[in-house]
C-alpha cells in the first residue's frame, strides 16, 4: 500500500478514540456520536472531550485532549470551526495519527473559511496527522464497531463506501441496507482538504473486508489519478461511481456544496468507461449493481433468457431488455421441446418463457434455460416470493387446507432457491430475480439473500442489472 | 353514458354473484374466489356452483346456475374452457347481466381457441351479456367488497385501473398499495372478446368514486376510439396509460400474451401526447403521477424550487430537474434576503436552497419559496422523515433527554405539514416530498398520507413527479 495511507488504519480500527465536543445535550452532534459509542460498546477506549462536563454518557469528560492521560489514536472534532486550529495543535501534541473533522464552516463558506482550513491542514501535517473532511459527517467500520456517522444498526458486509455528501452517503447506507446487504467501511470526505476520494478509494482497493467499492463524486481533485488508479482497482474489485453535477445547475450546486469543481460531464463519462468504471445515474442503481456483484457470476455476452409465471411481465421485460441494448434471442429447437415436455400447452413457446400461471414449472423452466448455450443470463420475474401470505378469517377446514397447500407451495420455492445456488456455480451465469410479488416475509427470499442473492423490484430493474453485469463483464474480457 | 356498457354496473355492484368453478380445492382458481368472497362479507348474494360439491365454503352448492332459486346479477367463470359454452349457455338461461371468463385457453392459443372464444362471446350476445375476458384475472370493486382477483385488503380510494395483464395489473395495485393510496375500481380486461381497455376507461371516466384512471395496455383493438375517448376523458380526469410492446421482442411476446397487436410505438407516443394521455413507461411512474394528482394542484409552469436538509441531494435534484427539462431558476433577491434571514451563514444562498442542515429552518424555507413568484414547484428533500427512530440502550437521563428532543423535532415537522396543507391551498403549487430518510413510523409521514400528500423514494423520482405534472398542466391550459 501506498505507505503515505498507512495512517487510515487508524482512523477505521482505533485503539483510542477523542471525542472533542463530546456532549450531553441531544442537539449538539457531539451527543449522537457519544450515544453511538456507549451503545456500540466497542473494542477501544474512548475519551470525551468537553471543558464544561466532568461526565459524558457516564464516562470520565476531560476539557482538553492534552490531558487525557493514555494515548489516542484518532480523534473527532464536533467544535465550531474557530476553535479547531487549537484542537487540532493538541491533537498533534498528543501524537494523534488521525482525526476527522465533522464541523462546517470552513472552504465551503469563502475565502476566509478557506484560509481557516489551510491553517487547521498545515497543523495537521506539522504532526503528520491525516485528515477527514472538514465539513463531513462521519465514517463507520462494521468490523470494529466506530461509528461517528448518524448511521447505525449497519450489518458487516463487503460494500466499502467513500461519498463526498454526507447526507447522500448516509442515504446510500440506508438504502442498501433496506435491500439486505451489509457494509464493510464508509467514510463521508466532506471538503477533502487532506484525504480525498482517491485515497480512500486506493485504501479499499487493498481493504481485505471490501470485495466492492461505491463513491459518490461531486468532483475529483486529481483526475489524472484517479483514472490510474480506477483502472487498477477495476481489475480486481467492482468500482461503482455515482457522479453527480452533470448540468450547470448541478454542478454550481455541488461548488457551494463542497467547493467541488464537478469538471466536463462527457470526458467524465468517457474516462470512466476506459478504466472499467461502472458509472449509474442513482442511488437505485448503485445499490442494485452492488447487490448483484455480490455473488452473482458475470455473464459472458448479452443474451438474456426470460422466464416469468405471468404474460404481462414478459412483455415489459423484452421491452425494457431491449431498450437498454441486450438480446432476446429466440430459443433454440432443443429447449423448446424440452419446455414443451414441462409446460401446458398454452405456453408462450418463446422467449421470453410465459408459464402461463404454472408457477411449479418454474424449477424446470429455469434450469432450461440456464442450460442453454444460447444464453447469457437468465431473467427471472415472480417466480420466487410467488406465495402470498395466509388470509386471516377462513372457515377452520377451509384455513387448514390452504395452510397445507401454501406450505407446499413454500417448499416448492425453497427447492427451486436451493437448486439455483447450484446452477449459478454450475453454469456461471447469473440469474437476476424481480420478486414483483415481494412479501417481506416470504422465506425463499429470505434465504436467497443469506446466499448472497438480493431480489430486485421491477422487471425493468433486474433488465437494467444484467445491462450493467454484462457491460462490466465485457469490459474485463477485453482487458485481460 | 354509452347505453352498451350500462350492463358493467353489474359487473362492479351486483346484488348477486354465481362462481362456476367454486371450489373447496386450494390449487383451484374457484377456491381462492370463494375465499375471498366469504371473507369480504360482501353486500350481495353467492351462489357457489359446482356439480360435485354439495358445499363450498359452507354455503350450498348448485350442480348447474339454472339451478340457482333467484336472479343473478353476475357470474364468474373458472372451468376449462370446453365447458365455458355450456356455461354461457346457462347465463343466458338465467338472464345475467354480465359474466366475466377467468378460463385461459381460447385467441392467445391459436385458430381453435379463437373458434372457441368467438362460440362464447355469440352465445353470450345472444342474450345481451357483456363479457370480461376470456384470460383474465378478475376485477374488484371496493366500494362494494366484490374481488374476483387475488388482490386482497386494498383501501377504497381515487384510483381506478384496467390491465390487459392480470399479473400485472395485480403488480400495479399492491404497488399502489405500498405507496399509501386507495383504489375504486380494477379490472384485467384479459383476450377482450367483448368489452375491452376503451369500454372500461368510457366507463370509469364516468364513475363517480373514480378521479383518476391508470391504464396498462398491450395493445388497442379500435385505435381511433381510444384516441377520441382520451381526448374527452382527459380534460376531466386524468388518464395515465403504461402501453407495453415498444421493441419488437415486446411485440411479440404481448401478441402471444392476450393476442394483442401492439401497433407502431411512435405513433402511439404522437396520438398519446396529442390526446393529453400521461405515458409512462414503467409502473413506479405510473404509481408516482397517480399518487401526486390525488391532492396536488398542478403548476402552472416549469420552475422549480429546491430546498433540501443536506447538500448532496440538492446537486442530485438539479441535475435531475435539468435533465428532465425543468428550470431550476435563481432566487430573486427579495426570496434570498428572507432566506438569509432565517438560515445560517453557511447556506448555499442559492436554488437549490441548501439549509446547510438546519432542518428547523424548513417551515420558513418552504413557505418562502411557494410564496416566490418565479417558482412553479417546490421540492423538498430530505426535510420531512428526517426525525429518525429513537435509540435503544442509552444510559436513563440521556435517554430522557434524547427523547424529549425528538418529541420537540417531531412537532416541528408535524407543524410543517400542517403548514403544507394550508400554503398548498393558499398558493396553487404543488409541493413534492422526496422522504430520504423514510422511516415507515414517521408520524408527520403519514399525516401527509392521510391528507392525500405521499412521499416520493428519492429526488429524481420528485424531480420526475414535477415533470409530469408540468406536462399535463400545459396540455390542459393549451386545450382550454
Amino acid at each position: 500500500m501506498n505507505r503515505s495511507l498507512e495512517n487510515i488504519d487508524y482512523l477505521f480500527a482505533p485503539r483510542s478514540v477523542a471525542v472533542i465536543g463530546a456532549s450531553n445535550s441531544p442537539d449538539k452532534w457531539g451527543f449522537g456520536i457519544m450515544s453511538r459509542m456507549v451503545r456500540k460498546k466497542p473494542h477501544f477506549n474512548v475519551y470525551p472531550i468537553n471543558p464544561k462536563e466532568k461526565h459524558v454518557f457516564g464516562l470520565a469528560a476531560y476539557p482538553r485532549l492534552t490531558e487525557v492521560p493514555t494515548d489516542v489514536d484518532f480523534a473527532v472534532i464536533v467544535i465550531p470551526p474557530e476553535y479547531a486550529p487549537a484542537a487540532m495543535q493538541d491533537c498533534v501534541a498528543k501524537k494523534v495519527k488521525a482525526v476527522l473533522v465533522i464541523t462546517a464552516g470552513f472552504k465551503e463558506t469563502g475565502a476566509d473559511g478557506a484560509r481557516l482550513e489551510a491553517e487547521v491542514v498545515r497543523i495537521a501535517r506539522s504532526g503528520g496527522i491525516r485528515v477527514v473532511g472538514p465539513n463531513c459527517n462521519g465514517h463507520f467500520n462494521t468490523a470494529s464497531g466506530l461509528f461517528t456517522t448518524g448511521e447505525e444498526d449497519i450489518k458487516p458486509g463487503p460494500v466499502g463506501l467513500v461519498s463526498q455528501s454526507g447526507n447522500f452517503g448516509g442515504y446510500i447506507v440506508r438504502q442498501g441496507t433496506d435491500k439486505g446487504f451489509g457494509f464493510s467501511k464508509y467514510v463521508s470526505s466532506g471538503n477533502q482538504a487532506d484525504l480525498s476520494v482517491e485515497d480512500y478509494i486506493e485504501y479499499l482497493a487493498e481493504d481485505e473486508d471490501t470485495k466492492i467499492i461505491c463513491a459518490y463524486i461531486e468532483g475529483l481533485k486529481d483526475g489524472q489519478r484517479f483514472f490510474r488508479l480506477a483502472q487498477q482497482v477495476t481489475r480486481k474489485k467492482p468500482l461503482i461511481v455515482l457522479k453527480a453535477g452533470r448540468s450547470n445547475e448541478g454542478a454550481s450546486a455541488a461548488m457551494s456544496h463542497t467547493a467541488s469543481l464537478s469538471g466536463s460531464d462527457s470526458v467524465h463519462d468517457a474516462a470512466f468507461k476506459q478504466a472499467g468504471v461502472i458509472r449509474v445515474e442513482n442511488v437505485d442503481d448503485m445499490v442494485d449493481i452492488a447487490a448483484a456483484l455480490i455473488r452473482q457470476p458475470l455473464p459472458q455476452g448479452n443474451r438474456v433468457g426470460i422466464v416469468t409465471v405471468g404474460g404481462g411481465f414478459g412483455v415489459v421485460a423484452a421491452d425494457a431488455c431491449r431498450r437498454l441494448g441486450l438480446d432476446v434471442p429466440p430459443l433454440p429447437q432443443e429447449t423448446l421441446e424440452r419446455l414443451n415436455r414441462i409446460l401446458p400447452a398454452r405456453w408462450s413457446h418463446a422467449n421470453p418463457v410465459d408459464m402461463a400461471g404454472t408457477v411449479h414449472s418454474s424449477y424446470g423452466c429455469i434450469g432450461n434455460m440456464m442450460k442453454t448455450d444460447g444464453v447469457d443470463a437468465v431473467l427471472v420475474i415472480s417466480c420466487i416470493g410467488y406465495v402470498p401470505r395466509l388470509p386471516a378469517g377462513l372457515p377452520a377446514e377451509t384455513a387448514e387446507s390452504l395452510k397445507n397447500y401454501h406450505k407446499m407451495m413454500v417448499e416448492g420455492e425453497l427447492k427451486l432457491v436451493e437448486g439455483l445456488f447450484d446452477r449459478i456455480d454450475r453454469y456461471r451465469k447469473p440469474v437476476i430475480v424481480a420478486a414483483v410479488n415481494d412479501r417481506r416475509e416470504s422465506k425463499p427470499i429470505a434465504k436467497l439473500a443469506d446466499y448472497g442473492i438480493y431480489t430486485y423490484r421491477t422487471p425493468e430493474d433486474g433488465a437494467k442489472v444484467i445491462a450493467y453485469l454484462v457491460r462490466y463483464g465485457g469490459y474485463l474480457a477485453r482487458s485481460q
